[in-house]
């Protein structure tokens, strides 16, 4: 304890994110301090030229108007790699095609939305017309569009991408050259989008059935993760979205640079729960990576370390030699 | 209120589990009260002859030795279909190979962890080499025993089914004819060893690439859900085995039954600690169903509500015309 | 890991409560782990003639049928202090008055409860007038019976105790001679009767107001700690009954046998959430006491853990020469 | 749903703590949308002149370097009453008498620590010399500075503030007349040391004992509470120091305004998780309350929310007519 760090008394008068994260450093205990490690872990990796980051977020939050800042770390060159769940897809289409989500509450009786065709994402409320009926238009019109019989997930959102307007993740995902995987991607409007357009063109003399197949998103992800010097990694979130990008990782021996954004606990042996030091021991995380990892909910956490990210950073210069396209 | 029930104090002599149950009931409140609850949804959903249960379950759950429950829920016709990671592939199979899975420790050193080879799961140790490589060799085999270009994840694990032993839930999930489903089947050392046994192919001159198209899956899901009178779900935890099931019930006007085991908090939006009443709201769970979520270590409630159920019910006959094939 | 202990696949077909402890040993592993060793802790604690059991619950517990449980705990002589907050007097007098507490919900419109005079605890309601008025119209009585200036909490408790019915824990601690402390006694109904009734008493002529003093209490804790040759403990929840209990063992060396049985996590720095390792640097546990801690809502633990040890125990014999009195 | 307010998608460049509330404002969703709340029901709550602002807050937090912001509310005006738990009390004497607190980690030998004689506070260590013994000195100094048979616990708190630097939070609550109130105070170092110094007392010949009354304590609360106009209350944490304040503001009505900023959870129905809409039932909160709260932790809600009032509202003009005495 010869070095210790002393938690000193933080003052009111913080006028700026930047003052805030400082004064999260000065406080130094419980979440403050895991929120200030997270700030520093991140400001390595962004300054480290070797890395690829992969972003990785669940559904429910582009639901929410945190879309706006996930699509910002995409066109600002602060992920090379998006790693998702198919909600996103759902979410990101109908908003990019004008469907509305409003305010709602936790606490509402849901059969009365029911018949109202009110969806409810927790305190958020979407028009069902808003929703599943764009994503499947989307899906139906961008797979019509296709001549061949086989494409991988990230593929068929790049073309998907076309139809969408600026607001779009997955439109910024092709423009800014960041792919996107979906591992899951069956799980949602756009996994049954894909499914019924086949039930059509299978009833239809003439039909054209489109296989989906997600293996080869899947080589996609090998070769970028071997193509890399290093490895770091933003997880928003638990469930496949978050264990895809570790899975991967431990085979380059595992990130170099890692930040868990989660609400999850560790006690229940939950994979969406464990911290970064569970993944040292799968070769997930190297035993030597700059990581942390914040409890508490990414609406909250995501605009203040990126906000902050953002001012120190500005727009981060990808290396793209790591994909097996040229962008 | 006119017809208000009283709390009333349960005490100590309770022997068996029957017993167990009905302190919970005397007691009334909290927790205690929801998973008595939960008991008296799946008694009634398990004496409902027109109802096909989905069960659901995160794979973590299968490294622990609840597995040997849930094997035994597929064997006593408790479960006519099974929704779950791809994580559950790696444990079941692995175990079902030799591997040896020991009590192990939140609190360690991760790093003595991964260079003494050992994997953790929360408080679960496995050897590296009693898990991945089993694996690996499982699915290889496999594979090369397939005579056609294209399998559905289900199908393929059924093959799969023939090199295990009888402790597998995959094995038992052949022999019972209960589905097994992995919506995110890549995510995991079983997509994995498909990936690189088709690489190994691609390289191999005659050598002969085995498509693993999960849309096959969804076609099955999409008919037994179309087949059946009425739906009912268990749901131990959250993620995409979770969401996978009321997903697909939204189609045939949402579960009649339904319980949710989770340790997922609401708060935060998130799928998995979303409760029954939001799934109302998306018609992926009946306004009049019967429904109840219990928050609480699925390792510790699941021994409880099964046995009391298991001795219940017994053994249950299923109604087999559900599926796209005979049984 | 020479010595390695294996998890096993647990089976259905467990009958007793006895059984379903032991299909927890065999899961081995999250939260049924620890369970399990809460067993084993409790098992031997009981067994060890010389340790003075301090039982320390919240008062939110009491609002349930628990209270019969945890009076049951007092009457098997399987604690041998109780500590408490000042709602357990509460709910526990309110009950032994006739206060009927019923069966309600989290999800109602409180602004409808209050209008209807129903107060709501979780998913417990009570009636207004079953409350409060029965609550102080005990306290009141108790001190205008009392012929001295000065008493200490529990001696009023035990004083009350003459007022209450058998369902009672505060009689059952009167007439087992298991001691209850409320540290925080003027927080609640409880503590608000004795500050109107000494109201009352300056108001009148010939009033006398009685002091109610809890550091009378505290020599009374001081001194059976002190005479009790080991330290065990029960705490059930956190907060200010769970602080007391490890406060008051650090003067003795720390406790020798703990088990923590609560909701609240570890990551806020919570005194609550802080887990029983926490309480070895402080000296409040030993480092080579028997320990263990589960995380799960105690309507659910506290029936399996008490019911497995009534069974395995029987009525435990105490050591009553700790007292600073006869029993 | 006329009247809908819709999710927006934020942007990155947030630079300061008003714009950060603002982007909360946007994403409209989970814990986002409550913070954002929050920030709303303070504003309400200091621009009303009439309401008499309570803080509570747990001791845990004082460890950190939040007491800097904590000491700054009252500073500020921007509390008028503050209730607290004992440990509050030891960590600010501790560290206005030279005590320090450093960085430390959640994951460590606590054995280990013992025997270094550390303490551990989550990730928070002091050392034993820096924490007992100087809480100990302070109020043994204090008493015996005392001329008379009784002071309540508030009177020896402002006694005991001459004995303290200006970092204190009790040596601010008395400059700024903003009484501190500690319903729980014998539960900690700051009551052990009463307790020993009257056992000292007692032992000696001529010694003096002092009664230190919690009741006069309360009697002045419900004077400042009788005396409000309206009241309105910023709770942190859960505990005796969350329910004392609903608890007295159920007798003028309820509060008017609250917040609640908790990690705690609802559905195990503890008074630590229960949200304002429980204490609308009881009375503690009126149903035309302005009211938030925010599922996270303090450490970092807190600097977000309180150096935006301080942007926005500066220091506040007390209302001091609510004592009962003159400031």
């Amino acid at each position: 304890m010869s070095h210790e760090e002393r938690v000193t008394d933080a003052e009111l008068g913080a006028e700026s994110i930047k003052d805030l994260i400082e004064s999260y450093n000065l406080i130094g205990g419980f979440m403050a301090r895991n929120l200030y490690d997270a700030s520093r872990v991140l400001a390595s990796m962004y300054s480290d030229p070797d890395v690829t980051v992969i972003l990785s977020f669940t559904a429910n939050l582009v639901s929410t108007g945190l879309r706006g800042i996930l699509r910002g770390l995409i066109e600002r060159g602060l992920a090379d790699v998006v790693i998702t769940t198919a909600g996103t897809v759902d979410h990101d289409v109908a908003k990019s095609l004008g469907g509305v989500y409003f305010k709602g509450s936790f606490d509402t009786d849901d059969s009365e939305l029911l018949s109202k065709g009110i969806h409810r994402i927790g305190n958020v409320f979407v028009r069902r017309e808003h929703y599943g009926p764009l994503v499947e238009k989307a899906v139906h019109s961008t797979l019509s569009r296709i001549n061949k019989d086989e494409v991988g997930v990230r593929e068929l959102l790049w073309l998907m991408a076309d139809e969408l307007d600026d607001s779009s993740i997955i439109k910024a995902s092709k423009r800014s050259c960041v792919p996107i995987y979906i591992p899951g991607f069956v799980d949602g409007a756009f996994g049954t989008a894909i499914l019924t357009y086949n039930e059509i063109q299978r009833a239809k003399s003439g039909g054209r059935r489109i296989n989906v197949n997600v293996l080869k998103d899947e080589e996609e992800i090998m070769n970028i993760v071997y193509s890399s010097k290093k490895l770091g990694a933003v997880i928003i979130g638990g469930g496949i979205s978050k264990h895809h990008v570790i899975w991967w990782s431990q085979f380059k021996g595992g990130l170099d640079y890692v930040v868990y954004l989660t609400t999850a606990t560790e006690w229940d042996g939950s994979l969406s729960g464990a911290r970064p030091k569970e993944a040292i021991s799968w070769g997930k995380v190297k035993p030597e990576a700059k990581s942390a990892f914040v409890l508490a909910d990414a609406t909250i956490t995501v605009p203040i370390l990126f906000n902050y990210i953002t001012s120190e950073v500005g727009f981060r210069k990808r290396n793209t030699g790591v994909y097996p396209w040229n962008c």
